[in-house]
């Protein structure tokens, strides 16, 4: 699969709630991890969404925010995945950056500079990344 | 209309299905595309949609994903636009891709340079655009 | 609150619409404006969502447009905060635009360079930054 998704995580779908007009997809990583997508009911049925089949999980590197420390708030985002910094690569206005999650998974996420140097972020840092499953677009294998 | 959007297209509203709660709304492009918009059942109502009406979708380039191939994946997203590579504009983490749809129409993708390398993405080629309904903002002209 | 997200508003939870899947819920800020977040009826219950609590409104600055004229355009996007352009950063690609909304609360957003200078964008234009409620996460204190 050849797509400009910094964020490609392929796995089997674990879970499958499909409510009255929306479904959470779960797709479970080697890691152990999963990544929550959110999709119409429709296309659960178009794709032939069924637990145990082959997925990726695809989440551009922009949608994803970086939490150091959540000062108590709990995230309504369906996606909140722990690891290490490994990566940090800067540019001139925005940097991307690498989170280990283990089990050979990374999620790169792209941030401003300001929010790199407000946050202080450096490699070897506990991080999390979070994004919504909105953000995320599952691909189901034929 | 003068928006930061790289994506605006405008075009009349070939279709209208509302939901329990959200509503998909299809914009027609003169090449013959079509944009869906997910939007609330309520905006539909307060914004007055209807088909035949003039309207314009916009999209932010960071929530197009550029994919050169599937690998027999089907994708969840509901717009998935083919067209060629027409340019490239490179800079520090990020570029700037345009994909020309024909028609007139054409998409900006804002992807990594990493991506860009991993994809060996140059003009000419043939690519699709993707992005989820939801990422779709909708302008119905008054 | 340690997080990448450029856009962190504080404030009191105003309200609180759940529907039959999702929910919207408004944070009022300091200087008047709200922001509107689109969650899962499910999140409502879990981070105890509720009027006059304390919250935070995390938005990253790629998804934020900004629209300098609408030409009579009425957009389907629950968040439209209108403010002056207080700062504009340039980079190689991109651009980092602050808007300040007043009462001390300002929105980034982050823009190519070629809206940018399509836009004609300068330091004290009137400008309106925005965004979808889906683009919205939602922080409770605990």
């Amino acid at each position: 699969m050849k797509t400009s998704a910094r964020n490609q995580f392929f796995g089997k779908i674990t879970a499958v709630n499909v409510g009255a007009v929306n479904a959470e997809v779960a797709v479970g990583l080697k890691g152990g991890q999963s990544i929550v997508a959110a999709i119409t009911k429709e296309s659960v049925e178009k794709l032939g969404v069924k637990v145990g089949g082959d997925a990726v999980a695809l989440v551009k590197a922009p949608q994803v925010i970086v939490v150091m420390d959540d000062a108590g708030y709990r995230l309504s985002a369906r996606n909140q995945l722990s690891g290490t910094v490994s990566r940090i690569h800067k540019g001139a206005v925005n940097s991307d950056v690498i989170i280990d999650l283990g089990g050979g998974e990374t999620v790169a996420a792209t941030i401003t500079n300001d929010s790199l140097e407000a946050l202080g972020l450096a490699e070897g840092q506990t991080a999390m990344a979070v994004f919504k499953a909105g953000s995320v677009i599952l691909g189901v294998a034929a």
